[in-house]
């Protein structure tokens, strides 16, 4: 006779059948009942079927390891790991992550729908469950030009798609409380579906009504304060540990065992070299625990929360009938993932992914459309507004300063360390070109480009002359996006991301290297600053005070409109 | 310009227009964030605005009183109060609870699906939630005549009626394990949705291969071990104080503060005279603190356990866009709940209901049909099966013993306390009479008999002689259901229930009343029990063991099966 799935399953936990996988000699990690204690583990065509049996296909000797549920990341763009989503689950499952919730708002500002069918394309059947949150607000903002618009319609098209959960971060907080048509429609559209939030600093009246339409997380939280008044309106506080911005340190001592169900770690963005060198969410878990966290509050934090938050009934614990996703660890006081377990598979060993994994699906669109281009900036009188790098943030300094002028035009000023800036449109070839001056990248000679430039991901340049900025951004283009460092009109390092102007298609680690590379360029060419590419893409994100460039222009954040470059036309 | 229900909610949030109550002077017991803190509430169109407001159309002024999130019993059979569920709420909202998750089993072993839509529609518009859990075993066995049967087919049909939120208790726990075709399409049914277990010892293997099926809840734990167990496996454990079954005290040690998420409160089967005198889900909240319990613990039980349990994303907690269902608590250590607010209004003050209330239903079908019917039982030689009554448990024995005969038939034998008892059809005028025997109501005189009587609720009667049992059986008819007490061929002690033979259309007070009345008659008449009536409905429950009587004639339990009352044709 032949048996279903689950009247097989049941079969197996009732020990009439062999089962295909026991975890013997080991420690369960049991985030229900909040205990370590010593049992086996019985699996079954990539589920739980429970605590022992009576024969396995296979055993696997655990000599006291612990058996961990699986890590699941709240919250992340896996754009910003820069590879495709099959060699993102090579990095990031070795670690024990087994799940990601991911919002692809960095391809679907370059692709729309497309990308996003992209991302859902791309990660089935891969040993990594991927959640997609739909992206909320597509284009960020009407201060720049985007490859595409997700409205209502194109997100109600995707939401009945597999593994989609609901509404990403609705970053747009004013259209909230000021109740905005098009927001209003699309929380409408979510109805009882999970919708996250993204609100830095909001707070008091306004933080309520945000949340009072539904949206019920946060990952922006930076203190206490902020994280204690959010959880207690109901937000679910995502403990972040990204590249650029690391909120786990700050946010930790908030976590209480009365209030731990409602926090998750998210890792948001995070780049190559710190997924390979520090880690994923098991870095999360080892760090609160040295910082004193209860281990198996740790390890809720890690993964039953998260799966409670989206409802995800099957994951998150090891317990009948769960996914028999699984992590390892050789001990709880510094928690190192020593094997994982994907449906029941072992897939990584001693840090190494171990399992088949798919080619990516092919997504080799054209996304470098450029028109006819110009840097040239017509001089005017007085002091001209002037991007002032803030080290190791992503806000920026609005500077007033007398521009260098040559021949009645604008140049970069090597001396003063104030250097043109360009943000090119690249999806329509509108010919836009924004442009501005910086000051604190620090580059003696050469120009730098990337397509990696949030949020709308056009080409974004710096440099001490027009001929090597043209160059790096032609280069760019070139490759189908990615990374350059342009030395005397020649690309002395690059790093090609041609799916989207965004991902590589290769290794993470040679992705990390090839960044390493362009970094290492342009310090030789003298900038001062840790990774300069970083800094060049949040240079156009114009939702983060106080001046930022995009390709209509310089972008007074604090008025939200676009302003003239010389004070006088203001 | 008129707003949508969320705009408004968002403006009122915000304090752009008058909210319409503001609680103010209170303390929060936020179960989000674990803490109790000073702060007021704003509430609008039924909803939580947020802690502040510019202006109130109403404020109420709490004194220092706790503002909790509004119990919710996470189990209960509503019919086991014996009235309808309009007066239901009046009973149970004044002791805070505002939401209950029902399973309509002992109506729908009356009236199948026209029960449950009666329940569903009995609870339309009142001031509680009454969401239901469909019932999975109905009949509950084939040893007994039901009233009506749930198949496949018609749970189908009822799933998607709102408020209906999945699969209740799976009884039929060897058909789980054994993989019993019709349940499996139940369970395949239920999907991801709720599916709540009812396994008393189930252990081991067998519990795994139960739980494995997707079955998430527990209400039977009576031990330390067999909850622990439970809870390790997967399961939400309910700790139930009900009137028959009473298992809080056992099971609070279990809870610590890693692993309470996973506990819910649940009345189970709770009757008039215990709510009215002790309550409801406020009795188990003060005794669990009275026990030691931390009161944020408790109220998270209490409330935001069964929400998270059931997906019920809008209950279970004080928040903005949450539900404004409140308890209002005098104080933490020994709470009492002096005010509740349902959906933004105050409903009950000083443990008295006080908003208006829809008269119930009517619900007047006939549902005593009784055939031709005749209590004589022939006398064979030696010894006969006897129901042995064990005070205080719903277990019997299995007695052996030589009953009383006169003119070659058998009859009751008041010396020895071995009377008649059976159970007549009621449904379909089968003319099905179940004959027995049974040891312990220690009657003198007169009969007993009722319409509740588990699970099938045909008319069960015990007396001393036919025609007291008769009589009694055609009062109960009579009365379109109930319990009656006859002496000498009269009735003196009666309570109608005419709903389904289940429910009173009066008052909880008054059904009290009348039962105690039935049960001083009973004493009068020589019972010693200290409830004869629910004694009576639970001996007729074919799957507790040893012995038990139901239309279709003793029944073995541990064998499973109807047998003879005399051992040698057994």
């Amino acid at each position: 006779m032949v048996l279903g799935p689950l009247q097989e399953l049941i079969a197996a936990a009732r020990g009439e059948i062999e089962v295909d996988l026991l975890l013997a000699g080991g420690y369960v990690a049991n985030v229900l009942s909040g205990e370590v204690y010593r049992t086996d583990v019985a699996i079954h065509k990539g589920r739980i079927a429970g605590f022992d049996c009576s024969s396995a296909a296979l055993v696997l000797e655990l000599d006291g390891k612990i058996i961990a549920p699986g890590f699941i990341d709240g919250h992340v763009h896996i754009e910003s790991a820069m590879v495709t989503v099959p060699e993102y689950a090579r990095a990031v499952v070795p670690r024990g992550t087994t799940t990601v919730v991911a919002d692809p708002h960095e391809i679907a500002n370059v692709w729309g729908e497309a990308g996003i069918k992209y991302m859902l394309q791309s990660s089935r059947d891969i040993p990594l469950n991927v959640f997609v949150m739909l992206p909320s607000c597509v284009p960020a903002t009407n201060l720049e030009s985007a490859g595409a618009a997700l409205g209502v319609d194109a997100l109600a098209g995707l939401l009945p798609e597999e593994r989609v959960l609901g509404l990403a971060e609705v970053m747009n907080y004013p259209g909230v409380i000021f109740r905005d048509a098009e927001v209003m429609k699309k929380l409408a559209l979510a109805g009882r579906r999970p919708v996250d939030g993204h609100a830095p600093g909001l707070t008091g009246r306004d933080l309520s009504a945000y949340i009072s339409a539904g949206i019920r997380s946060d990952h922006e939280c930076t203190t206490i304060e902020e994280a204690l008044e959010k959880l207690r309106s109901g937000m679910h506080i995502m403990l972040r540990e990204g590249s650029a911005a690391k909120n786990l340190l700050d946010l930790l001592p908030l976590v209480t065992a009365q209030n731990a169900r409602r926090f998750l770690f998210v890792s948001d963005d995070r780049h190559p070299a710190d997924i390979l060198q520090e880690g994923h969410i098991d870095f999360m878990v080892k760090t609160a625990i040295e910082q004193g966290l209860d281990p198996i509050i740790a390890l809720q934090i890690a993964s039953l929360n998260a799966a409670q938050c989206f409802g995800l009934r099957d994951l998150g614990a090891i317990a009948p009938g769960y996914r028999a996703d699984i992590a390892v660890l050789d001990e709880l006081e510094h928690p190192h993932v020593v094997r994982v377990i994907k449906d029941g598979k072992v897939v990584a060993e001693d840090d190494e992914f171990i399992a088949p994994l798919k080619s990516p699906v092919a997504a080799r669109h054209k996304t470098m459309q450029i028109g006819p281009i110009s840097f040239e900036i017509l001089a005017e009188k007085g002091p001209a507004r002037v991007i002032g790098i803030v080290p190791h943030q992503i806000i920026t300094r609005s500077l007033q300063l007398l521009p260098k002028i040559q021949d009645g035009k604008v140049v970069s000023d090597v001396d003063r360390d104030i250097l043109k800036m360009a943000v090119v449109e690249r999806h329509k070839a509108t010919g836009n070109v924004g442009l501005g001056l910086v000051q604190g990248f620090g580059l003696a000679s050469g120009a730098l480009a990337s397509s990696v430039a949030h949020d709308s991901h056009n080409i974004v340049a710096v440099g001490v002359s027009d001929e090597d900025m043209l160059a790096a951004v032609l280069a760019v283009k070139e490759m189908g996006g990615g990374l350059v460092a342009v030395a005397e009109g020649k690309v002395v390092a690059s790093l090609p991301l041609p799916v989207a102007g965004l991902l590589s298609e290769g290794y993470m680690r040679d992705v990390a290297e090839g960044i390493a590379e362009c970094i290492d360029a342009a310090h030789t060419m003298g900038c001062k600053l840790e990774d300069p590419f970083m800094t060049l893409s949040f240079l156009c994100l114009p939702v983060i005070p106080e001046l930022k460039l995009t390709d209509k222009g310089l972008v007074d954040v604090r008025e939200f409109r676009v302003v003239g470059m010389f004070l006088g036309e203001g």
